[in-house]
């Protein structure tokens, strides 16, 4: 028999999930969850695959920015355009959170007016085919192992595993089911608006510009989650302080709930960071969030390591 | 051995989805369809539960809209409240499809500013306990029991079924693995928008007045199938003119697909009508969408009959 969580170093995180898991799931225990409530929530950026040395999407949006450039060498007259066709990141991390209006425009508005089914296209192409600068590998297999170990562990138990990212949920669906095992409708976040269009061959999907509102991030998150599945998470993982309103709101399930954070701060296999996690990681001892340490808890980070 | 679709007669229909469900589903079939990409998506009002004399989420808006009159007189002023309190249903059915500002207004917002689980425990004890004017039994009750057998044999093939509902997702939800074995994630429809609210016991959803756009109707089913799905369905089953989009949508698989048309036809057992699905009766026969005629493929109607 395969020891459960064999990815993961025999500490806290560890004996936390697999406490909580037994103690909802065994029919004789007080704190049993029914199998259709066993809800489940991941955060995607920096919960389940790598989010540095800066958001997957960005660099996505950067190459279209570089590729509508070269089309049209106007635009770089556009600072955005100018700091994508430079590499220059620090002109896009500059932009949050002050300036959210023009950074939503690059990541997504860069993509309206195309054909949905193109977008996918080019969204698994280049999650398969561009390296990180870091790891010399495909930006999909920055994935971390014992978190997708712990899905596989929650769907054996009968769980329903979704993903709550404040990306782009076209973005990441392309790509869901060969990394994680999540089909593409259990993927839920931002996106940009659609709309159908009539064409010669029959009705076609098109992204418009302009987000769906609320974005999938904070308070946006508890609304996904009842837009797309309409029931409580009983457990809920994320890592940041977007993912603060999806762990609390987990909390308030009337059924036994755990709540995960992921900490950053494996300098040496991933990277170690507190910044944008500063309330979550504050948050955590009060709400009885536990915290999961990437350098005590992971035995192994990323496939290839 | 149980007989497959044994609530259908041996017509056309009947014959149709077995000789389809068949070739989609045999690995040696050059038709063979992967299981992930067994998408099939089924209307609501009239496809799977009965729509007449009018729209269910209907009567219950005029519970609400009665409820309200009650606690502030002067609201019986408006139209709308009137028409409530008379039991006027010809007044709303006259807003169709020329005032649905009003129409929707009166469907959706006298709901909003609601807590989401006031919303769901109102909705599921209506559709529990209100008795349908005809036929006497609660409103749950009236869901066409031949379809709701072809939904567990779609499943049995390895299909995900989801309903794509012109109406209230969050109307349908509470009773929708209930009545139909669907799991509330897999109903997707029109909605008002939610908000988070922090309050002392955490995060609280809540409904807003206005409703997401694009609504689930026409254009917006395709759209809701992207937004909830993110797969083309391969199979599809409507029966009015809002559904036309859907079907066709459908149509445009890569795969072998089949679309299906329920036709009112049995005045006795049910309502015979072909107002609202003119338009889509006149596409099918050059689309090749296969009528299901009520009277004649249909052995049993609803589960009390």
């Amino acid at each position: 028999m395969i020891k459960s969580l064999s990815l993961w170093n025999n500490g806290p995180a560890r004996r936390a999930i697999l406490d909580y898991v037994s103690v909802v799931t065994s029919p004789d225990s007080p704190d049993f969850v029914p199998p259709a409530d066993r809800i489940a929530t991941f955060d995607n950026d920096g919960t389940l695959w790598c989010e540095k040395p800066a958001y997957t999407q960005l660099f996505f949006a950067i190459q279209r920015l570089k590729e509508l450039a070269a089309a049209d060498p106007n635009l770089l007259e556009q600072a955005g355009y100018k700091a994508a066709a430079n590499g220059d990141l620090a002109y896009f991390a500059s932009l949050y959170p002050g300036n959210l209006t023009e950074l939503r425009q690059l990541l997504f508005d860069t993509h309206a007016g195309m054909d949905q089914t193109e977008f996918v296209a080019q969204a698994a192409a280049f999650l398969s085919k561009v390296m990180h600068p870091r790891y010399g590998v495909p930006f999909k297999q920055l994935t971390y192992q014992p978190m997708v170990q712990l899905i596989r562990y929650l769907e054996a138990h009968d769980f329903k595993v979704f993903i709550v990212t404040a990306g782009g949920m076209s973005f990441v669906r392309p790509v869901s089911e060969e990394i994680y095992g999540i089909s593409r409708e259990r993927v839920i976040g931002s996106n940009t608006t659609f709309e159908t269009r009539m064409t010669d061959q029959g009705p076609v999907l098109y992204r418009r510009p302009g987000l769906i509102d609320p974005i999938g991030e904070g308070l946006g998150k508890p609304v996904n989650i009842e837009l797309h599945i309409g029931r409580k998470p009983i457990l809920a993982a994320g890592n940041a302080d977007g993912d603060i309103h999806m762990l609390w709101y987990s909390e308030t399930n009337a059924y036994k709930s755990l709540q995960l954070l992921v900490h950053h701060d494996d300098a040496e296999r991933e990277y170690a960071y507190d910044v944008g996690a500063e309330k979550a990681l504050q948050l955590a001892a009060g709400h009885g969030w536990q915290l999961i340490s990437m350098k005590r808890d992971f035995i192994q980070v990323f496939p290839f390591s």
